[in-house]
């Protein structure tokens, strides 16, 4: 699974570099920061959840690849903005310095910029590539957008700051409100694109929509606990920031071992979920092995 | 005609408020941020130059509004972002504070990726429009994805700091560059989108964009003019910024009074370009009277 895992991740860096601006063509920092950003790593788990989504369903066209870039461009622009000093003021990020921190605040903040616009720049070019159909490509874009925006990432990008500037500690509703949006928004938005543009039907695509709402928290309460059982060298990062920061996570609200608990229950029922789908014919083992696998990473 | 600007302006600012998201809906700092934003005033230039040249190819229905909320979106959430510390750090824009001033950095760089986002969501409202037509619609949609990009609106803005950060002087190349970028790009996606969305062919599209680059450069000019010779009371902001920035500008390069007169011809001949386009049955006299009263505005 590892090496399968790490095979796709190639091919996705590939289609994602193939999308990426030309460095050369415009000689600019912003580029540069742009680029760097994207190429600093990740799982690109957004991505391989939507081709993976859009395998399930039939899908075999490049019609996906240009939406598969542009999720990885927002996801990254989102980090980018989120390590400002204004807001999470980090410096490292997957033990690479983030963008501020190597190119400045103004081009990190125009980075930022320039990528979730080029997001939307790349994705528009599905409209002319072979075989797409207009319809469905306008949906996927609508998708794209409105769970990126102030209804999805960037709302829980908002509840996250002002519950950090309130002073009050979270209550578990509104922590589960910030993943919900700050992090469950773009994979919901991933795989809901893959079945879309595959032509899956509307009662597929709001199934698709819960799964991935409940992998999406898994991902999450997964995140938090890895704060607290990696080293720096396994996450990239200083660990148990949460904690030196007094943050409320799943954590520190359950304990761990009842986070664990309850992350195997969503990722189990999301996979009840994918595998229904068996009896309609659509079949994606991949796709049930990288959920399994996103509980065990690391740890 | 100031009157009949004047009214005009009302009826984008409807038309604009109607796409704005529903603070009470989300009670969200960032939404009032983004809103505050939007509503703290400016002559609404690119939906009108929009509306107008949609207007001057015939083109009648709904199809447009969403595409001016949306670039007027984009241009605000460029002067969010333009006004933090960490690029030009203005505390005041058009008499009242600007975004960060009122609510933060933080909360300033979210309000400013929410509008950039929200511009998307917004246009991509036009496939739902009456009697839209998809695939101009798309097109409408390219433009103005590419224009406010790195190869656009965003360009200009990394050139604008390069230099900045460079600390040698601007040739006259480089600041037609940024100012083709900053301020052009925008204006050229407004009236391509008008003359796309009416139907325009791809001749009388180029020769919009030609036409709209010559304006945005006579616009930015007449910036640079009325920097030196207005009263804060009539900018709304400090005067003088410019020069105490030391920074290189039309009037620093050339002197005010061959600023003005390559300000007029390059108005003169956008309008040509426009009035021209009579000989194919196309008139809107409000248009070239608008385009005219830009160069005269305030002096």
């Amino acid at each position: 699974m590892k090496e399968e895992i790490k095979s796709r991740t190639e091919t996705i860096e590939q289609i994602l570099n193939a999308y990426l601006p030309n460095e050369e063509e415009l000689a600019s920092d912003v580029v540069r920061a742009m680029n760097y950003s994207v190429n600093a790593g990740g799982k690109r788990l957004r991505p391989m959840l939507m081709q993976e989504t859009y395998r399930l369903f039939g899908g075999t066209g490049k019609v996906i690849e240009p939406f598969m870039a542009a999720i990885e461009m927002i996801h990254t622009y989102s980090l980018v903005h989120d390590d400002l000093p204004a807001m999470d003021n980090d410096e490292y990020r997957r033990g690479k310095k983030t963008t501020w921190a190597q190119y400045g605040e103004a081009v990190a903040i125009l980075a930022g910029d320039g990528l979730l616009n080029y997001a939307f720049e790349t994705a528009l070019k599905a409209f002319s590539r072979e075989g797409a159909d207009m319809q469905r490509v306008a949906r996927a874009l609508s998708i794209l957008a409105d769970k990126a925006g102030i209804f999805g990432m960037i709302g829980g990008q908002d509840a996250d700051i002002a519950a950090e500037h309130s002073g009050e500690a979270l209550t578990l509703s509104e922590l589960l409100y910030i993943h919900e949006h700050k992090t469950a928004a773009l994979i919901q938005a991933a795989m809901m694109i893959g079945a879309v543009l595959a032509g899956a039907d509307d009662m597929s695509v709001e199934t698709i929509e819960k799964a991935a709402y409940e992998i999406g928290i898994a991902f999450q309460i997964q995140d938090d606990i890895l704060d607290v059982t990696s080293t720096f060298e396994e996450l990239g990062k200083p660990i148990g920031s949460d904690e030196k920061n007094n943050k409320v996570t799943y954590v520190t609200l359950k304990g761990i071992e009842e986070a664990s608990r309850e992350q195997k229950e969503l990722s189990n029922h999301a996979i009840g979920l994918l595998e229904a789908f068996g009896e309609q014919g659509y079949h994606n083992a991949f796709l049930t092995d990288l959920v399994k696998s996103l509980i065990t990473r690391l740890k």
